[in-house]
């Protein structure tokens, strides 16, 4: 057992200490299908068909090796019996997952990997003696391919199939509008004997450790139907000499037909197509890397800035938070995808609002469908296309023309921006403020304003970042007439919004989080629990709601009691009993999601805040505390890769300060930012790249190289006199560095 | 590994083969709660609560015994580790499982009871040292307790609780409408340590047959949230003196809070407890033993008939098909469980007819709901009422108000059997046969008549049926006026019917099974697949629909077409082809359900027919060739001491005569009734006991015990000369024995 560590060069992440807190995750993915992968490359693939989940693997995978010999077997991917392995470790690949081990004088590989498209999965394996006289083999690939659509399991089955050269599966039921209903396995080597149903490879009594193939010989190679447990699994024999190695290349995946089977199971088999899918995983991933790099005295963030929260926030802009595609998160990761992968970005962004309703408003989740009155969809529609236009100054996205989810229509996508705002200011209460509805960024306070009274004062301060974002988008767009009365009408509006948001939202230090339907304070001092939350302060910072001097008090109220040791916390006191006049927030056990957990979006909003208000050695010391390397929480769990949604919160009953997941949170794209473009401060912008750093005062000599529009910018950032921002040498006005001729380089000095 | 037996005079199954084709499972239950047990002791337990299933256990119950001198551990009723028990086997009883073993010196049993009521699961665990030495022992009875109600861990927990003295869960979930949000776990004996998380116990990557709390010691105690593998463990300390036995009581349930849960818990730890409801499991099973008992040549069919058939019955009337409460389902479960409790039938059909839409048709699943066109409903109220009036003479029930599924009125179970007969015939095609819908008994032919033209000569066929029990049932009832009328026009239309049966329906030598929406006739020698079906030739049979020559004509088409080595199988030639003017079982898997297995329940009603042409040979082999025994049929998995519900067909592409579950299936019902009331002939009538034998040519000297209101009566068959029914030694006119006076016994001695 070593210790983990991060090989930047190789682009990965080594797992040494094969049995952490918690199994460390992999995403690997494709615009249709994607895999879940823990650290033994276990976990589900799955497809999204018509809206819903189509498992592909259902979470086994294993390489069973056997010395005919000895009659010896281990595996190289799990060590499930616990075997004395010389070698066992992990490698977490930017889009593949390599587990290696050594038993015994055989050496074993087991890569993961999701190509380019479709929805298939490929392996390779070694297998290598590395002993020092020739031995033979058995090797036995083996997967839980995803046969059963629906719990009648008269509908399946399952054989080797000649055409194929491999298994294949179908499930043709009545009435199931899946139209992937078939399923496949291949290895590119020949196979002495063949399983398709556990209860053959595994034995009925058996366990996944001692199959009753591998400990008796496999049973006679034929199919299975109506079974629930089917599974894949090859009989490869080898013959090694020492120091041979054997490699081997299977798939897994789904199809419409055989036809289709046949084809992804030939193609996908071969071994030019892995190397070259292969390839390709990287080679996206180098171009991203490309885009942005910085060297700080901190190795750990360099890293995950330049590799890891890229390769997250691409995820994101996707998959969203995987068990569906979130308006509001994939907008979000879209800010921080869009500056290493604008056309992309536009692609999600018009899918995205296709998503919104004719209202203006958006739908909570598609892919598969949430529907709930949460208010805040538009919210985030001028943050993503501020984002996409300043990096790419492509106003063309405006124009064009897109469907809504709930109307024929097609429309401009500036018109979906306006009807988003229009919506936000049309939809407002008693005191001025957002309507609440079933909630907004906290979804967990569902009930404040289910009956169409309460009013949500983050919201309120979120729209005025949004009219901002708007109204800085139109005074650059040229594209519409009227568009100056447009502006002046938004900012009147967001003046008289600030004005209620002010009078109505904030008490003594701090802003509350709304009043809901019963007139009651949400975030108040009035409140039993629940008297302050994190995000209404720090959307205030971020929205400019007030001067200077009362953000930093406001700053001051979040330090002073909001903050834990590894994070800060979403609201003090956490709710202990359930109250239906907020949601299920309340009911969630204290420390847990948004009842008083560090949820790490939050604390990345509070870091952009600190970096708004100059205070970087704040927004670093809040970085370092949520980090996996805290060693105030040294146990979390969380990957060192990945970013978690959250850890339980100081109050929770068990397990304080651990992280259930990484990967699907919000977190990436604003952390992505907050480094990026507040803390270093290298911001896009229409004409220009801003360069307004925060960075922590201890340091100096902080480099890093960005491509904006073609045009590499190598960006210095040195303590000293004569401050001012040096280009090429020559210092110039202000902070904006000006655009340059594409494929051109140049330094950016910038004393500070 | 020995071999398994019937131990009748404890009234269980004793499986000595611990390792068979597939688990062997039981039944344990109560009206509100069951569980599903194999031979070790594991499976789901599951309430229903407001028409919906809450998990009491998930699955996995184990005690663990460890030996403190030696660190050695194993389990009581798995043998997870594959060690060489001295003992290991299981008993079958009527309301309880019970696991015993032994090993190195250590004898331990473990038994699991659902009691009479409550959504309690009971567990007793003896441990003896059966070595002639003292030994320390630790004793961990471990379970899996559902906690999580949904998907959102956030919601529960699970703790240690004083008051309780046990474990204690909770999942207090928002806008959960399930009020049994909570559960626990408590043992008799006090606790040195407990665990309530798998993580804990087992093992973050560990495995049930070596949890780390075994190999390692148990981990401190303490609670757990936000869990997905919620378990309780205990560990029991307990010094054994050689031969000294400790026995420990424990109890896993829910409740809808913790007042509820504290009261559960304390009453059912109790031995007083335990030992009262243990045999209150066992007196409810005598009783229905009581009311009859034969004893034949087969003494295979003695255990079945006397015992374990009408424990099958007992759970079909109550919980239907298990996934699911089926109108046909309960009904016809209720015309074998009526002669054994009559009380508890009546209730069982009025809850039924509740779920009877004020069409007259019925809703085809309750508890869970299912509600898609089925026809057939109606087809089965006068058959259930009808053996419940036989039985009780209790006309009174016709009387009884109760509502409809769709309609707030409260109508007399009459007016319901009525609206259930005018359905029936106000719902006739243009051949004048009963419309398809979405299908009848067989409801996997859901595609035949969705567009309200097809018509099933099937449904027909058993609407006659209905028709002669509803005259025979209004014939004797005296409850309302100018029900002579109404027998006379349900007889006139069914004259009508029968016509049109035969002029449409019947084909050279057979009946089709109908004629779908698109015109195409079903069953017939046009198909190119299914060309004859079982169910409308046995039906054909008992509904009388033919004279008795052509009736023996159609059950020699049925041998000569539909027999195969291990019973009759639905269809021939099955599908191999999905068609949707067809339905689902066109897409069913060759020989799987509907679509060419032995559908057992089909079997039963082939025997019934056999019996009413006195074919009594035919029947006899029929019947045991569907059993477990057949040795055409060795390894189809099915439990002894329960009636599967099919066996896949010859033509099945894997596992042909495989059973792949049992219990649940209206085989049980139909398979009583075959025997008691056909092949030995003993029929309640209004007015008497009939006794219409049909015994196979070998019997001779076969007797039976039967209660019928109240009087014994010994019945016993003998071939000789002075054929006739002797009543108390005189012969009467007839085959009617009369009734006699609560509590006297009566000999009947019939020779034939």
């Amino acid at each position: 057992m070593g210790v983990n560590y991060f090989s930047d060069d190789e682009r990965e992440f080594v797992i040494k200490n094969m049995y952490p807190v918690r199994p460390l995750v992999n995403y690997l993915w494709n615009e249709t299908a994607f895999a879940e992968l823990n650290h033994f490359g276990f976990g589900y693939s799955k497809a999204c068909i018509n809206k819903r989940f189509r498992n592909i693997v259902n979470n086994v995978r294993l390489v069973y090796v056997k010395d005919l010999e000895s009659g010896e077997f281990f595996d190289i991917n799990r060590n499930l019996r616990d075997l004395p392995y010389d070698v066992f470790f992990s490698r977490v690949g930017l889009g593949y997952q390599t587990i290696e081990s050594s038993y015994r004088g055989i050496y074993g590989t087991f890569t993961v990997l999701i190509p380019e498209t479709e929805n298939v999965e490929l392996h390779k394996i070694t297998v290598k003696n590395v002993s020092d006289k020739p031995r033979r083999l058995s090797v036995y690939p083996y997967v839980r391919p995803a046969v059963n659509l629906n719990g009648h399991l008269a509908y399946g089955k399952g054989d080797y199939d000649e055409k194929i050269g491999g298994l294949y599966y179908t499930f043709h039921a009545f009435n199931e509008n899946n139209p992937y209903q078939e399923s496949f396995y291949k290895c590119s080597e020949k196979a002495s004997a063949y399983a398709t149903d556990d209860r053959k490879f595994i034995g009925v009594y058996g366990r996944l450790d001692m199959p009753v193939a591998l400990r008796k010989g496999m049973p006679e190679s034929c199919g299975t139907a109506f079974s629930d447990c089917y599974c894949a699994a090859m009989q490869i024999d080898l013959g090694l000499q020492a120091g041979e190695e054997k490699v081997i290349y299977s798939a897994v995946g789904i199809g419409r037909n055989r036809e289709e089977c046949q084809a992804l199971a030939k193609k996908y088999t071969e071994e030019i197509t892995f190397t070259c899918e292969y390839k390709k995983q990287r080679t996206s991933n180098e171009t991203y890397i490309e885009k942005f790099k910085t060297t700080t005295p901190d190795k750990y963030l360099n890293s995950v800035t330049n590799i890891w929260l890229k390769r997250q926030v691409t995820l994101g802009k996707t998959w969203g938070r995987i068990y569906g595609k979130g308006f509001r998160d994939v907008l979000q990761d879209i800010t921080g995808f869009v500056s290493f992968d604008g056309a992309r970005a536009k692609d999600r962004i018009l899918y995205t609002l296709q998503h919104q309703f004719i209202s203006g408003n958006g739908l909570r989740m598609f892919d598969p469908t949430l529907d709930y009155p949460y208010q805040d969809m538009p919210v985030w529609i001028p943050m993503a296309l501020l984002a996409y236009l300043k990096e790419t100054n492509d106003f063309s996205v405006l124009k064009e023309r897109i469907g809504y989810y709930d109307d024929e229509r097609k429309e401009s996508v500036f018109l979906h921006l306006k009807r988003g705002m229009d919506y936000l200011y049309a939809h407002q209460g008693e005191h001025g403020l957002g309507l609440w509805g079933g909630g907004d960024w906290n979804d967990s306070m569902n009930n404040c304003g289910m009956l169409g009274k309460g009013e949500s004062v983050w919201l309120s301060i979120a729209t005025v970042k949004a009219t901002d974002d708007y109204a800085e988008i139109l005074t650059h767009y040229r594209g519409e007439t009227g568009i100056e009365t447009i502006v002046e009408d938004a900012l009147n509006k967001k003046k008289q919004l600030i004005d209620n948001i002010v009078t109505y939202g904030f008490e003594k230090d701090h802003f509350i989080y709304g009043i809901n339907d019963w007139g009651e304070k949400i975030g108040s001092y009035e409140c039993e629990e629940g008297k302050t939350y994190l995000n209404p302060q720090t959307w205030a910072v971020i929205a400019g709601i007030l001067d200077n001097t009362q953000s930093n008090k406001l700053m001051e109220h979040v330090e002073n009691n909001l903050k834990c040791a590894y994070g800060y916390v979403q609201n003090v006191p956490p709710y202990t009993r359930p109250d239906e006049h907020i949601g299920r927030m309340s009911y969630f056990g204290v420390g847990l999601y948004e009842n008083g957990s560090v949820y790490n979006h939050g604390v990345m909003f509070k870091i952009v805040a600190d970096c708004m208000l100059k205070r970087g050695d704040r927004a670093y010391e809040t970085l370092k505390m949520i980090r996996y390397d805290n060693p105030e929480n040294p146990d979390s769990g969380t990957e060192p890769y990945a970013v978690s949604n959250m850890y339980f919160g100081p109050g929770a009953f068990t397990n304080k300060g651990h992280a259930p997941y990484s990967w699907t949170t919000g977190s990436a794209a604003w952390m992505y930012r907050a480094i990026t473009e507040f803390m270093l401060g290298i911001r896009a912008d229409f004409d220009g790249l801003i360069i307004d750093p925060a960075l922590p005062s201890a340091w100096n000599g902080v480099t890093a190289e960005r491509v904006f529009r073609g045009v590499k910018y190598f960006v210095s950032f040195f303590r000293g006199e004569n401050k001012g921002v040096y280009v090429d040498g020559k210092k110039i006005e202000g902070n904006k560095v000006p655009l340059f001729e594409k494929g051109s380089t140049h330094t950016v000095k910038t004393v500070f």
